[in-house]
């Protein structure tokens, strides 16, 4: 066994808290003493131990003298639980390999002085970018207290969300299906546009036997929620949050749709807020000026919630104005090996769209997976990062 | 060295012959003796000598007593050359493992029994998926006597093949664009629509250094082609096709468009095919009864013609023409790290449409490569097949 089969050990271990530690990152931990794992963990759950402690509380015999491999600089500062750094000099632990680095720059590297200071070998940087790849959530969040969001979409080999009669059950066959469930388990929260309510009335919650349902966000410009429908009558089982973007008028009130179809029925604004709250809705009036909600505002009011990551399973309008917004971190496009056609048909991106090939937003290919019989593409956004370099 | 590394070395050898054997079958052939490599072969050009016959014709030493390797069954029968089974005898080959079998039903297992029956050890079926797969387009025409299709689209991760204002100049980058010169080189037709030929002038030749430019197609039902395009003032350099579907009326007469845009000027429909004729351009009158060009009955001209294998580059009409009558047996999808976004932007395949997901057409994958940026991914039109087996 080498330093790598230990770290790749780590790795694994790692990702057994993918959905549970948010917004902590995730972190595997392996303890190795003459060639003998003695001791492995990983951060299980938000608030619990860190995968550090997790490894030294398995241990089955004495630390003194042996090698930790961390995925994530461990940590020194007091927080939900003592530094980390103690427990591997209490421990006796003579050699430290890290992955990652702290996030926060103004923490980076410390852990690993503090360690070195008290005559601990540290070795930085090992695997680094494997590690990395455990947390981009985490990465984004804690730099930017915003969001990481991940756009989602099942589209056709033509490129088609839907059928011209706007049906779209089902685009993707099963296994892709459930790798979306796991995808919701993973993220904190799942936005959806209002179009996407009326038209499916969905839960939006993880059937996973063994999974986190997210907190449900719907972008409702005009609060146009129907009080019956699945989300806002079980919005007490499961946190929804309701944006809307209709400013009062100078009486205090403001017309809104309580159906889409059916007669024009106004109602004031404060009693259907004053409805959706009584169901249990959280509901964030975030407007940009112009009568629709401010995505960008959104993300900062989410982020300031805790609320680390959002799977956004939007339709083409909603993708359009978030990735317009510069809210997307990544893109992960499920491709059905069948064709719909349709002049009609809708696309996963649509909006005004790019005048010239060179206005397009540009992705960068991550990797492409089979899945059952669908491929899973996934990208980063190119456009937000030349964005926070801009800004 | 085992038989399995013989056999691959024949599969890369056949690859040589890469567009240049239309109509005929990429072959490769390999004779061992005492575990060396004394000769091998492959077909090369179409009317040269078949894989075997080169093999032999480079063979170092006796073949008395060897093994050939050949990705396809020998031919029994005198064609342009004379039968390969008789060179094989004639040269003391004692072992003959072949790929796949004759796809002609009448011949499959003939070259393999006339072998046999003087005493060669003849085994079949070997690798016989991988040396199958060399030759998806010999095994279509052949049996069908139409040309093998392959529909070719570029789009965005979002699935646009143009902009809003039509823009497509470049979807993909430098990669994926030579890949599709390789396609051009390898197929023996590039069949387009008329709103191509209107919209980009384009010459649909092959670039490459090494390569042959395919035989040009249009799909132009109204005659709309001007005389002063790309294709037609080039018919006399590459073999250019016009299909139109123009009837005429009782008086042997019918309207056409001289130009899609500007003042509309009717001209004599013969007055229009003398002129393309005389520079060059071969026109076939392919009517379907309702103005339009039917695709099917185009296949089996072409195929009468001797064309094999057609690159479908169309727009989203006659790529969705093409997929209802069922003409396509192969899908090429180059998807694009970028996002267009755009209600009104244009889609792989666009025509009416499916109503219901269960009625799009279902494709086969094949497999994801990245090219570049970019990526590829390979269908099969399943939908064909059942078609196929209904009638």
């Amino acid at each position: 066994m080498t330093d790598k089969d230990y770290m790749e050990r780590a790795i694994e271990l790692a990702k057994g808290g993918i959905g549970w530690t948010n917004p902590n990152p995730l972190v595997g931990a392996v303890i190795v003493k003459d060639g003998r794992i003695i001791g492995e963990g990983y951060h299980r759950r938000y608030g619990e131990l860190h995968a550090e402690r997790n490894a030294i509380a398995s241990l089955t015999e004495s630390a003194q003298g042996a090698t930790m491999y961390v995925t994530l600089e461990p940590c020194c500062h007091y927080g939900k639980t003592p530094p980390c750094t103690e427990a591997i000099l209490e421990n006796g632990i003579r050699r430290v390999v890290i992955g990652s680095s702290d996030p926060n720059p103004k923490v980076a590297g410390k852990g690993a002085g503090i360690l070195r200071a008290a005559g601990v070998q540290v070795d930085e940087d090992f695997m680094r970018k494997e590690c990395d790849s455990l947390n981009p959530i985490f990465f984004h969040y804690i730099t930017s207290r915003t969001p990481y969001v991940i756009m989602k979409y099942a589209m056709t080999a033509d490129g088609k969300i839907a059928t011209k009669t706007g049906a779209s059950k089902w685009i993707t066959g099963e296994a892709a299906r459930n790798k979306v469930q796991k995808l919701r388990h993973r993220c904190m929260g799942i936005m959806v546009g209002i179009g996407t309510v009326l038209a499916d009335d969905p839960m939006l919650n993880v059937r996973l036997l063994e999974g986190k349902s997210p907190i449900r966000i719907i972008c409702d410009s005009h609060l146009r929620i129907p009080l019956d429908s699945q989300l806002v009558q079980t919005a007490k089982e499961y946190p929804t949050i309701v944006a809307y973007a209709t400013d009062l008028n100078s009486d205090g009130e403001a017309s809104v749709w309580k159906k889409e179809r059916g007669p024009v029925q106004e109602v004031r604004l404060q009693e259907k807020i004053g409805k959706l709250e009584g169901l249990g809705v959280q509901t964030l009036m975030v407007s940009n000026g112009s009568g629709q909600v401010d995505l960008k505002k959104l993300m900062e009011i989410l982020g300031e919630q805790g609320i680390d990551s959002i799977l956004l399973e939007g339709g083409g309008i909603l993708n359009d104005s978030a990735l317009r917004a510069g809210i997307v971190q990544e893109v992960q496009a499920f491709i059905a090996p069948k064709i719909f056609g349709g002049h009609d048909a809708r696309t996963p991106v649509a909006g005004v769209g790019a005048e010239l090939p060179k206005d397009g937003i540009l992705l960068e290919f991550g990797k492409a997976t089979q899945i059952g019989e669908d491929l899973l593409i996934e990208y980063k956004v190119r456009q937000v990062e030349r964005c926070l370099q801009e800004s």
